[in-house]
């Protein structure tokens, strides 16, 4: 079904569902100037008929496409890939059906990342019909998956502090340096990672200058990040995840606090993380000892796909601060699935998604 | 030496020491309308002669004070009380001095808040010239320390983040509820914290927007931290501290993440909370399931002398958060100085801080 | 009806008509420390039998009234003074019924404001029912209508920037010194200006950073500045207003620019200012050639009454920008409001308003 | 001395004077990803010897190049094109010697601006050493003087708000439509259009949430304006210029009021402006009814080398406001000397430049 661009180049025809809200939009920036993508549709029950820069200013210039009503058999006859960009809950089914059609799918909501289904129960408050998919569902971190990512028919992009804890954590468990039973993850996030939807906790006058943890116990994200680490460390493990709203309005960082099992030095760390992300094109350590960047902080990663990762060491007790920052629309969402539609089919893996990030803004 | 205000009430006369820095500037705030204070004398090297109005704007019209230079014999003649708000190192001297000369003294540096001379050379890398004036400081947190801050001398105003996160703390501790090996304290701090010198790390364009951890080990804050904790615990604890900066100018979020000895429940906090808060006019206990403020937030104590403290419980792992929210300028330093003075001479101890915080701001 | 308040020193008692709003809760931050008033009813439709502290969470601690169901009776039996803090349109019938019943009135809506029952035609789309109480309804600025307030039985507080724009302009006309027809007003007001209500406008991830026009031609603000101008010039004038949405939540810059008449020095324009606001305790000029605080700026008059005011010449062609800067929800509503009932009621003008800003926040 | 590209591509060799500041960092930005580019050069005093990513974070893995020490024969014999970034007065005599050596320069601080040598004593206290250069010059506006930029050996970059603010005013005084003795220009500009010095009006809590009027009057971009706006009318104007600090990073609103000489619709604006930007790659106009954007505002252009322009009309006194809004490092800065660059080559004028802004961020 892949067309051809206007150099001759083949282009995989791609779809985008739920492309109103933040994320959709951040996917239809990327896509847009991305050589190897044709837009083919792009839905939006509330917009449907509109252009889409009236709803993503940003685009005006860049595309004239409109939002289509959610039409399956549409998408299914017109598309490659399909992006799910809809809310928790609302992409179990049309995912399955995407998937009962033959197409491939990223999926950017939370509906098939969880292995257990007894956790949805547990997080999402729902019992999860199709368990079977689940298990062909690949979590969408090509620094964790790469190989099962590149033949999936089904990715399930990680929730945005997920994959920004995981990374900083990944490497830690690997080498199996930290007390498993103790991992504290402090998480910080902009105000765009709470989607589009106006309410009363999102007003400017009222989410502006907050520090508001928010589920500071049991949030959605413990799950990913437990499940992920329980397969690196190959045993259970349990993480305290507490997430606070500040005031920015795109950015992440996650603070994670852990005990080493040992006395362990930086360089040591050192090997650990390089040794995981030597050739990862979109993971950055970052540590230096004079100028305005020594540790991760999103405001460095802004507009990028960059997962800036850090740490330090108290040795008085045995503690190891790894901190990470991430654009949560970027590699938090939007780049982790365009990063990962790259993989699937082939394509350089950081094409279109080279873009420095914003600095100062 | 007190003197006698237009109702003939006795005032008591008062100098500030460093009164062009932020902690000054908002000492004056209050001063300047306290009705039991006359201001005898506020010194600023940098702007001796200057009505302090040129400095902090906000105050003009409030008092028509000039900054005078640093002269120890007139501060020492002319006040009963004497609140120092130099930075850390420099306070050590002039303290000693002041307090030679029998003058009682509220000291807003860190250099009389530890009791192991050691600490000094460890996380300030100067040693404490005078050890013995350590041991008579009272360490200024009225809701641990009122009985000796009323007949003390000289009193050392807790770190704005220390004082944050031992209220939250310390009726854990006190009911020796967690595990006091694996305290997790994750700080989020406004940029008047930093104080009013310019750097290229407070620069606008460079500290807006930024989630920066900033010594995510070894924090000097820790070090009081440890200090209260293992006073009230009887042993000695660790604590494992890692201050972030986030973009608002006011306030201090503390993220207090501990593991509870054993099960326990939400209404067994709640008293441990209740019994030690019950009767403080500047602690209040926030925690509700609907509304904007279920949490503790430093948005909503903006301005204000409150710690507001709250808590929550993940049954999962045992997980206790404990979350507290302060003005770093009111009860973080400058609203804790006059507390403590007004302890110290009786005052109703609300004296001129029942200021509502400002919301939304 | 007034009570006596435990000193033995009478109160009035005052009731608060749309009190969940940010000006209703403002007003009530200025009325729970108010020595002279007792607040004695306060209704809110949405959250009546809540607590006001559950809306208003700056509150906690300051007093335990719940909100109550609008009843014109009550309000009419139980109270002296009413304020009206409902939108625009909600007010016109409220205030007219207890004006019939004999109750004093300030009206922080726009419902009473304009002297010309046309204008509310054409600015508001709707016919004005009660022209008549129009003419009796005293325009609540006590720089410019003190004495009328002083007897008022209905006093209507002017728009947030029309106030703020006014102590700028007023000098200037007073003393015949500007072209008439040329008056420029660029306004900057922070997020708490639009209310409380969400929307996509307000919506923090799409407000946040904004530098947004919003009515650039046509705001209602208009027919105020320009109602009081021509009071003052004895004639009338056109002004050409427009408002911007920035990225702060309290507060208001007006820029308004004007031309001359002849040449004009400085010296001559501090007569006018200083002669019309000498005795003014909530107007303070500003000018300045060095510090901080050159010209007026909103954030050193957040959470006060005061309105800066200040201004410059460009010999080039004549030119004269005044400055002024106000708290939207101070001088611009509540503090204007909490003045004009100190007038009514013969208190100090400056009773419980004597507020520092709060600097730096 | 132009090289070759990895695909056998020429590419011109650009260097760099001045690149540790914004505007220096925004050009490698730019510069680092532009396919008809070579970065040959780039210079800081302070930081020679240093990755250009310890100052500039966002360049990590984008280049390795290093800072080198200012060498005009190096400059003059490495590169085909020099970018100067320097600040005000610190340009002038580098221009010089570069231009005598026969490179061509794009300046982007204002030593080469005015045409008239007067204005520098004027508006930047200076004698200007070298007038003769100053006609040789070309102000670079692409939308204003592409065929003159075709030719030039000297570009000189104009002021981001006078950029910003000519494309609003251009078609109104192309078509005689305004008033051209009340032409008020009234802008907001973020934090980064300071540079990045530190001092105490950029310090975070100082800058954060002001609403800074600075320069009220005579500011210097004033003298741009008047400059191109006279050449377009054929007369000599006069522009009332003010702009304000207000609390972004990036981005510029100008509020350009104007009165119209005649009754004029708005049909009769969007033909002006039409006929103006019809085929402009980087003028959007922008004037919706519903949706998030209906007028400029500088949120939406963050990041990209759009202007986006508006306008409304207010027939009450036939004023018109034409409103604009830029990022003031790209299309205020390195943006527009990319457009430049593009156009002296014969590049596409879009290339490398055509980045969706940011949004939200």
């Amino acid at each position: 079904m892949s067309t051809s661009s206007s150099n001759g180049e083949k282009r995989i025809r791609v779809g985008v569902v739920g492309a109103s809200g933040y994320v959709g939009g951040e996917l239809l920036r990327l896509l847009v100037t991305h050589p190897k993508v044709e837009l083919a549709m792009v839905t939006s029950r509330q917009y449907a008929g509109e252009y889409v820069h009236r709803v993503h200013p940003s685009l005006r210039g860049f595309t004239e496409i409109t939002f289509s009503p959610m039409d399956l058999d549409k998408l299914g006859s017109n598309c490659d890939l399909v992006f799910t960009a809809v809310p928790h809950g609302k992409a179990v089914e049309i995912v399955k059906k995407l998937y009962d059609k033959g197409v491939r799918i990223i999926d950017l909501s939370a509906d098939y990342r969880l292995k257990d289904p007894e956790l949805y129960k547990y997080y999402y408050g729902w019992d999860h019909p199709y368990p079977d998919l689940l298990s062909k569902s690949v979590y969408g971190i090509p620094e964790l998956h790469r190989d099962e990512i590149r033949n999936a028919k089904l990715v399930s992009c990680p929730g945005c502090m997920a994959v920004t804890s995981l990374l900083a954590i990944a490497p830690l468990a690997k080498h199996d340096l930290i007390d498993l039973d103790h991992i504290v993850v402090d998480s910080k996030i902009g105000s765009s990672g709470a989607g589009g939807k106006p309410s009363s906790g999102t007003h400017h006058a009222m989410r502006y200058g907050v520090v508001r943890p928010y589920k500071p116990v049991k949030h959605r994200h413990t799950a990913e990040i437990e499940q992920e680490i329980s397969i690196i460390a190959g045993r259970k493990v349990s993480v305290s995840m507490t997430p606070h709203a500040v005031n920015i309005v795109r950015g992440i960082l996650c603070t994670n606090h852990a005990f080493l099992k040992r006395s362990t030095t930086i360089q040591e760390l050192w090997r650990a993380y390089r040794g995981m992300y030597r050739n990862e094109p979109f993971v950055r350590l970052i540590r230096d000892t004079k100028g305005l960047y020594k540790y991760p902080d999103p405001k460095f990663v802004v507009g990028s796909n960059f997962c800036d990762v850090g740490f330090d060491i108290d040795e008085r007790n045995n503690r190891v601060v790894a901190l990470s920052a991430s654009d949560n629309l970027m590699k938090g969402a939007a780049g982790s699935a365009v990063q990962c539609m790259n993989v699937m089919y082939g394509f350089n893996e950081v094409e279109g998604l080279l873009i420095t990030p914003l600095t100062p803004v």
